[in-house]
């Protein structure tokens, strides 16, 4: 992607490195809108929440925000009042530098948990990190909140509003993980529109439920998992305050570029090797898709056969049969992309099966599971869980 | 153990190879009791349930038994009306050739999901399996049951009921594994006291919650997990029939033996390096404390930390906050062994940090976890997660 694409009016991207990671590498970011935006977010619902979530959280009561601090190679989380000191600290020595209202900093935060911010280093940075500034300085921000991703991922879209052409572009920071609600994702996205905080919120919420959520457990999130969403009306339009027309045209677009970074989220999943879309079909209810899906999604001896490329799909079937949900063994279909495995709850015929066998030693498929019992159907993203997982989390902090 | 050990009045057993497994090694085991025991049986609440589950649940009824064929390298699971016959079929065999009761044959299988058995390899060798018989061919028994082990589990216990010395003995097949719940555990138990149907299948429900089920999430099992519990009466004594002085002698030396097998399943874990006991104490109620230690023990980032000996305490802190259970961050304190790590939710200072990370550097080891809510408390036996667990899952079947 070229770096001009990226642009979003009124809105600055910053990123460089304060020495927070031990590598070297970028560290600290700073996103700034040169006027107030409505800002609309979401954030982690594990009870054990980051001293920054906590702050943003109380912040959100404004609705606007006017720069994202954000830092990797420290969550600043179980880091007592301390931390919630330090995080409001950080974010009221850039409000200075900015010359703006402490309140429309929203700070950010990802990496080792339990270790307190080093201030030092951030406090003698920050003037540069402000200097740097630009509306090109997108990709510095992205490599400034990188953990364990392995490429940056950004995605841009635009829209005409009201005879407006307006511009969203986004970033996520990986987590890069098998199962993402064990691993930090921040995502934070701009435009240029003019909306209504709640209606902002609203739509929001509506575009994590079938992206961000479907990479994720129900209430499994980890400590500092945060997405914001700014909207500073520099496109000039008048304000949108209601789902008409135009406000199904943001809808979609802000729904299309959330499920993107989702997408590339799971591809950069740790040590994965495999992209495997599992769809339940067939459920009674939408529920019952939902726990049939996400139990086979996090079986670690589903997701080995996978790395392993082997047709296993009996431990798909023993997945299933704990999940939970109603289900008939003996009328459960399966399929790796078009070809069946399995058929009436027994695996097909060898012929059949070295064709489905074929499938999973793509990088990229999905498997089917029709349960024969209603009309209702969910899909959830996930990967293999290879051998790489293990390295790579094994030493994280070392 | 010498073998003489292992005798139990009345019981043979008997092992061999009937080239089900690929590798040659033995696959078919026989226990038989010369006369109809007393059974007490639990079995997988996967609904999903391999052939020979679905029968012997069905021959439970009558509360007896005589015979278990229990074979490896094929489970049985997801074969339709045919492995429900094929289930039957090698049982009716059995029951002809030791001229007893087909109702009285309980068949086990463990092994590969969705192959129809290899009847015409069983049938061959079954006059060969009951002519081994001998109350000293236990050990052949437990190596035809045996799958991903790396080695055979039994435990002896003999006390006195009514005056008599009465004896059991118990094999447990590994499962090998991380997360019981998604392998195999097969369990048989048998003893020559004599006592009640109804009694033994309360002992047996009451030794498994705080044994197999301590290493096990409720509900989420493999499609062939079965324990059986044999009492045929043997020792002589008259019939025990209530929980009276002598029914507390057996309740308490069976769940002696049932907590050393579960324990001795977790140490053969597939690919183990540690042996782990999750505590949780102070949590407001017991249905929490479990909900805690489960959330802890299944966490894949914990368990990649412990096999990379990290001392990643922010990893537990963040499992319990995704678990449901009732959490305050600030007042939860942790310790390995009796190091603290953790205190009031934060971490300790380096010197402290220093000698907990000495504890995970042992081969066994116990994490407190002390939520300060409350007077309840739950433990749960669990293992690393280590490279070797995804090798040996990512090629099982090939």
């Amino acid at each position: 992607m070229r770096a001009s694409n990226f642009k979003v009016k009124g809105f600055l991207f910053s990123g460089i490195s304060a020495g927070i990671k031990k590598d070297g590498k970028k560290d600290l970011g700073l996103i700034y809108s040169e006027v107030p935006a409505r800002v609309a977010g979401l954030f982690t619902t594990n009870k054990v929440k980051a001293a920054p979530v906590q702050l943003d959280m109380e912040r959100m009561k404004r609705s606007l925000c006017q720069a994202i601090l954000v830092n990797s190679g420290n969550a600043n989380a179980c880091t007592g009042s301390q931390g919630l000191r330090d995080a409001k600290r950080v974010s009221s020595w850039v409000a200075k530098q900015l010359g703006i209202n402490e309140q429309l900093v929203f700070p950010s935060s990802t990496g080792v948990i339990g270790s307190q911010l080093p201030l030092n280093k951030i406090e003698k940075r920050i003037p540069e990190l402000i200097k740097n500034l630009s509306q090109e300085g997108w990709m510095n921000t992205v490599e400034a909140m990188m953990t364990t991703d392995t490429f940056p991922k950004v995605e841009v879209a635009t829209c005409l509003i009201k005879g407006k052409r307006v511009k969203l572009c986004g970033m996520i920071k990986g987590a890069g993980m098998i199962r993402p609600n064990l691993a930090t994702m921040l995502s934070f996205l701009v435009t240029d529109a003019n909306i209504k905080a709640s209606l902002l919120q609203q739509m929001l919420e509506r575009s994590a439920e079938v992206s961000y959520n479907r990479i994720t457990i129900d209430g499994e999130t980890s400590t500092n998992d945060t997405v914001l969403l700014l909207a500073n009306g520099k496109a000039g339009h008048p304000s949108l305050n209601r789902m008409d027309r135009d406000g199904k045209a943001f809808q979609s677009m802000l729904l299309k570029v959330c499920q993107n970074l989702a997408k590339s989220l799971v591809q950069d999943g740790e040590g994965a090797t495999k992209f495997i879309e599992i769809l339940i079909q067939g459920a009674r209810n939408k529920e019952d898709a939902k726990r049939a899906a996400y139990a086979i999604a996090h079986s670690p001896l589903v997701k080995t056969a996978f790395f392993g490329e082997d047709a296993n799909w009996g431990r798909i079937l023993c997945a299933l049969g704990h999940s939970n949900a109603q289900v008939n063994p003996n009328r459960v279909d399966v399929f790796f992309d078009k070809a069946p495995i399995v058929k009436n709850g027994m695996g097909v015929s060898p012929r059949l099966e070295g064709k489905a066998a074929e499938v999973i030693k793509k990088k990229s498929f999905k498997v089917t599971i029709d349960l024969r019992q209603g009309e209702h159907q969910f899909s959830v993203l996930t990967t293999d869980l290879s051998i790489d997982y293990v390295k790579i989390n094994a030493s994280y902090r070392s």
